[in-house]
């Protein structure tokens, strides 16, 4: 609401409200941080606070915690999910798969793969890294539904192991970078349709 | 062979001969300190031979130097992998995916997931990680190719592709307990099936 009131009021203001600006330097500096090595656990308000050159007040004013604010700076690194067109579930598969493990901010290369042993150790990390996954999940979940509603998937289909399936191979190799020879670029497309079609001779 | 000698010379000695204790002294003391939360890159031969009590020569005159002892150390976490019985393809490759993130060790629960980073920031530790996975890569490859061969699998299988798919699942709930409702223990067995039949209703 500040925003738009702000932005009516001065309408040739270059760049946004500062209290959006403060939010955008608030969640820059957390992923820096974390990109330049910190851990999770390590990561103060004080540190985030004197990086954004804001008072800790200013933070706990937006956000209730690290957290919170860890949530909403480590969703940031996946941008906004892609949109299931709704049609074939094939395709709505593979946009859904090519966005595994895919990020559009550059800092999440390396601050991905350094969270591992964070979620391994620590419960509230671990919660954090479902937390920050559900809608990514939900959308997946969502279309194998509409498939076996619809008869294009078995009606058997076991909605959670299929899940695992299809994002299983992309995140070993985005995050493990597991296989040297798998083409990231095609491996969606490839993973869809082997995993649709099976491995069996019929 | 030492070993033999030894036993023959002195059978009711008890324990093993000396260069085997101290082999062992020096892996475990590698594993212990990288389960107390050292990186690959911060461990030293000097803090190792120092935790194991023996000299840095006694390290070096059993390996080249530290890849090598990382190598093996490692490699101990995973034990002996399993042998495929040669019949189904379908219960080898259970058999095979079982063994996926799996370690006999304790101390892999704290040590693997850390490597992700590390694995990710090296290409030496890339290099490592390959060569110790690539035994247990080679053993389902090659069932692979059996189920191909004898027509059990379809002729046009990718491989590489099919050990992704294979290998993901099992190795994203291990490594990253991915999903909280899959149950480890019956996992391999689901994922092979499901890979085998394919989602698609026919």
């Amino acid at each position: 609401m500040s925003d738009m009131t702000s932005m009516a009021d001065a309408p040739r203001s270059p760049g946004r409200p500062r209290s959006v600006r403060a939010d955008e330097a608030i969640v820059e500096a957390t992923l820096d941080l974390l990109a330049e090595g910190s851990t999770l656990e390590a990561l103060s308000i004080e540190a985030i606070a004197a990086r954004a050159g804001v008072g800790k007040a200013t933070i706990y004013r937006r956000w209730s915690g690290k957290d919170a604010l860890l949530m909403d700076a480590l969703g940031r690194l996946k941008g906004v999910p892609p949109q299931p067109a709704g049609r074939s579930v094939r395709d709505d598969l593979v946009l859904l798969v090519g966005a595994v493990g895919h990020n559009v901010d550059p800092r999440a290369a390396k601050i991905m793969p350094c969270l591992v042993p964070e979620v391994n150790r620590s419960p509230d990390h671990f919660q954090l890294y479902q937390n920050i996954v559900a809608p990514r999940r939900k959308l997946m979940r969502e279309v194998l539904r509409r498939g076996v509603d619809s008869g294009e998937l078995r009606a058997d289909v076991d909605i959670e192991l299929a899940m695992a399936l299809l994002t299983g191979p992309m995140l070993i190799q985005r995050v493990l970078r597991w296989h040297p020879e798998l083409d990231d670029q095609i491996l969606p497309e490839r993973v869809v349709d082997a995993v649709l079609e099976g491995l069996r001779a019929r």
